[in-house]
């Protein structure tokens, strides 16, 4: 019984790929994939026992690569690359990537960029379309942020998909997150409502690392690349003072991933605050006591907080979402600044630094770990593309590059498992209690 | 009918582990690990079909982790570490991770630094010991290099465990890629033969990335990152000059991975030469004439060999191995750069500039990516010997933590596939044709 | 007619210098400086007509250097090193250097750090003295921070002194601003008073580049080297967004020379705010009229503003000082964040992103431009000391290293002169115009 | 009596510059500079007496700045930019800000880049002009190497002439070292005997940083910068092996600035051989012989070695040049390894590694120091060229930006005084004797 991740196709691939590789192995030759290369999803033995034993399939993911049919003539394809949310290191790295596959490896000739996210596509915000060529993407890998722009918040779909068949566009990469995904399969809904042939593909960014089912998204390993030695910096600082202590705010709304990340690759952090540890300020256990504790000891402290925790210490009285329909946290940095202020006042005194890192890290340019990362992820979604698959995503799952559909990642947000080896990994290094 | 990698144990491990995990999930608190916990090796869906058909279980991988019995009284135990072989980024933090994992997590009390590799375990070298604490190696992650030293080549076993039991060592931690693995293994043959309790943990350290079966060793990331922008600079110097070359001679022996990721990450490379390609110079789709035939085309070119490249190309009259017993290699660059002036002499000028940068590499710190893996896999190593398993390396494999016999992984030398999708993602992002 | 800054000496200096250096040139030995060895301070030709016409000598600046003769017996002095205020990167340098030199030019055996700033020097904080040795610096000057921690504010002058004096202290060494070498100048004057021998030393240390007389003081150009990159991720954040706009706060209360240099390092920021600058906001040629102008025919725009700029603007409802005495301003940044806001809320959308590096600025490490520099700073005042000046600073002055008195430095801030060459090509780089 | 470097002119400047600048101070509008400016060259005291005694005027520097009149129309004006030579970090920044300056500041329409170094001044090579627009230089100061592309030698000065004038050419800027300002300066002096008005202006380019008179090169810090860190690598290799060695070439054919400024730089280099320095490998207080005493002390050893060092060590039996007219020595970093090879043959065992990073340091981009410096350079040689200056450069000295005459910056090369206070900070640095 088969257990697998479906994606959408357009239809049927009959257009003979370009690309001169191989059907059989042992030539040195690359050899195209199939929809049948799938990989298993769970690595435990003890599952593949239960399955024996009930008679099913392990679950399969759809293996990654180029078809040796495609849906589209590539002569005439036109394709478009809109960017969305917020930066990311990495972004420009996916948009050359794309750029260079459809172009050289497939000889698609109209490559458009829609610039300012999601509204490029809404004709009356007047941005208009930006022609891109391999000339005119060569290096921007080099440089963070986006060169197409853009923005956040979703606009009409039916409006979206207009423009696209204005524009004869059959294929959208949507280089985004969680938001933008959905808004991607929206569209792809759309497509499919109206009888269109428009593939939809999805690249997912997130620095945060959010995105279900995924090892990870690009861009995370050069976000903490760049946080790491900011975090040698807040302890130089906090040394640098007498019962010193350096709040640094990390990026993560819903999952610590970065904050937990850079405490392990610098490892002079004494506190990792996180969405998903539900911690108390206050009481013998509390995370103030351990801190005054930590001081006493060692006179001085270096605290990493992702900027989604501690939301349930904060009084929930104002809400908000911002124009990406994220939820809008009161900042706990300095939350955790004056709490800690006003309770030392009575005991002894601190200096505190507070330091907010953020727009630093989101803008850097991709390092080289992520760059290969991002190029092997462009390649795939053109290849996944010019094959009619839709509604998809590209993502390395168990180091692999695979196919998901939209939907199964846009489900719930990835988030640490207190229980896991990489949660314990930081408690280890940091020497934090399991609660606080 | 069980089909898994066994490690070797000293003996049942009877005493209650320090840690304060857990057995059960859903408590918030990491579950200690059994060596019933096995991983699937190929992840391949086909794969189990095949043993669902054979009725043969998958090859299974034992789980690293914190075991809840250990074979050694932490607070009597005695530690060793040694570094071997040449340089890789990383070693430092590898050292450091150890330290901490027995001092703080175990609370073992005695460790020991080897100076200068196996020498250190031969007292004719006169070297002595060195006494490691936490604050010995508390900031010895931001330096490359490895604060024990280091040296090639092999010491006479019986001598080397002559000196562990000398010194009343428990485990010795050995860092080093193949050879210093497979005297490792000697090593512990050595000690099972006298009876003896003592266990050897290898952390696997190759720049090269060649040992086999794991995923990648710690310190290759950081290789190709410190490598990156200095293709980067060479193509500033190959476009620098009319019909500018640039050669760049990487790491890579017997494998050609630092050479191919570099050139991956920094998307600037016309040509990638590793020694898993059999490439000839001469003839019309030789390397020599494709060469001439991107200068005509774009004026300039960047060419990344790996050192081990083009053996069969150079006369191999004088076979000599170095103290390690790795085969020296002509050096392929100069051999290169002298073929390609010749070739060009009758043609048009040239400019030729040979960039060989190792030591650079070698001896960078690591960056916050191989910084988080190197305590891992320091963490993982102590868990392992604090049980009591021995002839043992820690790994990743498909991206999770494992243990493996040292014989499992020193039987051959992993090469790139030239089938695979890697190096798939190289031609595709340079260019260069399947075969030259 | 002399007119030169004249240091003070604590006495004859009788004692034969260790260091083996020559009294004549030509020998290729370096030659003993002498006090008579004075550099014109004014380099313009004209003063020089005047000076002639006047028939008087135009200002002399002291040479630095190994004075032949010491006041001090080298194997009988004690030597302290104090560092105060706010991180600067390359104080740990200057600390490794006057160690150093101590330590293996002259042969000084006991060395004190003293902890914590001036509080150091205060018992009563019981912080204690700590033994610096050329094995505890040697690696120091690869760290941001200082390894003395430091404090803000003063101690009472009698108790610093009566300190130096039990702990037998001959130098006193002081690292820090404008506050910190006030009270080494006091420290020096109750010192005299009391008709010790005591010579006091100050290294000028200001991120913001504010002591007046000298070129440059240390850390300043690593401070905007830091800065400049994160000027190129602004500017990727203001051109990721339709109307993006970023706002950098960088140092500097009185002085704009970070945010200044640091535009013109990366010549992507189009305003330049610092505190010479008596800029009005509203108005056909305010600031956000310009602004405005600026989006609307670019679409994005980077403002680099330093933490002292538009003071007059700010309400001055609340004046603090902090402990070092220096007022504290309100945050200019988030106050032109509002502003901005506001004014562009009933024109069009914009996006604002706000950077806020500080800290992260303050506690790098040294560039190695800055290495040289403060060792030779280091150096320097280590031979003004040894040979028996007080009250003084060693500085760069048209590029040569001269001895100033205290008093001298510290009579007024080092301010942007608006009609000087520097600041003119800050306005031609973003092409500001001369008022706003 | 004038005593004054005279910049030669084409003739009256009569066009009324277009930057709206002042005449007088004290407006907070920067004043136009005047001829008249002089800056006193020489800094010392004594030297003024001396003069005032011969009542002599002491030699005048003319400052460097926009002046009120110009020789060019700048809306007719044509510009044309060549580099030539070695890669240096900066060439980018420079280019950019002379193409920014001619057409922000003074609006010059038509900017001319040569491709290849002054083959691209003679038709016959076939390379053509390339366009420069503000548009295309806006990013390439984030790049090393030259987008214009660079060539070594000369051409014929009568063929480069008939192009300028072929192609209207008004000004030409030349970027280059030596070999290249004496072609410009051939080039101006043909130009004078053909009686046309087209001016010569140098911004001097060494990354040896040896051009007569002036304080430093632009690209001269960005070198050490990027040496430094190597050094730090070199010391990790040296102090990894029982009596490592580690012998570092870096550039400086004549002058030893840069091994000199990156040992300063990075304080764990042992020994810095210079071109300057004629120092003996035999004999009791020869270098091997005191780099022999090292390792027995401390069992590593760093050396960096300048390219043009030891000459008169190696046998000079085949002399040659390069294609810019340099002597071509012998490699000194292999001549040193084999000698020490050699003479430790028969001591001890030690193990010695060869760190060449020519190209790494040539082809990086200006650091931030540098930018700043670069971008000066090229307004002031903008407005020099504009006011009708020629055959002058533009360098700095004394801190100061200066115009000097071709002809005096290339008299000789500059070269480290062995009884400067640097080569005094140099030896105090690493401990190295005077006399090797």
């Amino acid at each position: 019984m088969a257990n697998r991740f479906t994606i959408a196709h357009l239809g049927t691939a009959k257009i003979k790929s370009p690309l001169q590789l191989s059907t059989v192995r042992g030539d040195n030759i690359f050899t195209f994939v199939t929809d049948e290369d799938q990989l298993v999803h769970d690595l435990s033995l003890e599952r593949y026992t239960e399955c024996l034993a009930a008679g099913t399939e392990p679950q399969g993911l759809e293996k990654a690569g180029p078809r040796q049919h495609l849906f589209f003539e590539p002569q005439e394809t036109t394709a478009a690359i809109v960017t969305c949310g917020g930066l990311c290191p990495g972004i420009n790295n996916v948009i050359r990537g794309v750029v260079m596959a459809l172009h050289y490896f497939y000889g698609v000739k109209r490559i458009l960029g829609v610039p300012y996210g999601y509204e490029g596509l809404n004709p009356a915000m007047g941005h208009g379309f930006r022609e891109l060529t391999p000339e005119a993407v060569k290096d921007i890998h080099q440089f963070g942020g986006t060169i197409l722009g853009s923005s956040r918040g979703a606009q009409e779909v039916g409006t979206m998909v207009d423009t696209l068949v204005r524009e004869k566009v059959d294929i959208l990469f949507t280089i985004g997150g969680d938001g933008t995904l959905k808004g991607a399969d929206a569209i792809g809904a759309e497509i499919e409502r109206r009888g269109l042939s428009i593939s939809v593909a999805g690249i997912p960014k997130t620095i945060d690392n959010d995105i279900d089912l995924i090892d990870k998204s690009f861009g995370f390993e050069t976000s903490f690349d760049i946080a790491s030695p900011i975090l040698r910096d807040a302890h130089n600082e906090a040394t640098g003072a007498f019962n010193g202590i350096s709040i640094v705010k990390l990026m993560g709304r819903d999952s610590g991933f970065i904050a937990a990340s850079a405490a392990l690759a610098m490892p002079v952090v004494n506190f990792v605050l996180i969405p998903e540890l539900q911690f108390k300020l206050d009481g013998e256990q509390g995370f103030l006591a351990v801190l005054q504790q930590r001081l006493e000891h060692k006179k001085h402290a270096v605290i990493v907080v992702a900027e989604g925790a501690g939301q349930h210490l904060i009084a929930q009285e104002d809400v908000r979402t911002d124009a990406s329909g994220n939820v809008q946290h009161s900042d706990i940095g300095l939350f955790l600044k004056d709490k800690i202020k006003a309770y030392f006042k009575e005991k002894f005194p601190v200096t505190i630094k507070y330091i907010d890192p953020s727009y630093i890290v989101r803008s850097a340019a991709a390092n080289p770990g992520d760059s290969v990362f991002c190029s092997g992820l462009a390649y795939m979604a053109v290849h996944g593309a010019m094959a009619g698959k839709t509604r998809f995503v590209v993502g390395r799952v168990n180091n692999k590059m695979v196919y998901l559909p939209i939907s199964a990642v846009t489900q719930k947000r990835k988030k640490i498992d207190l229980e896991s080896e990489f949660w314990f990994s930081v408690l280890q290094s940091t020497g934090q209690p399991f609660t606080l």
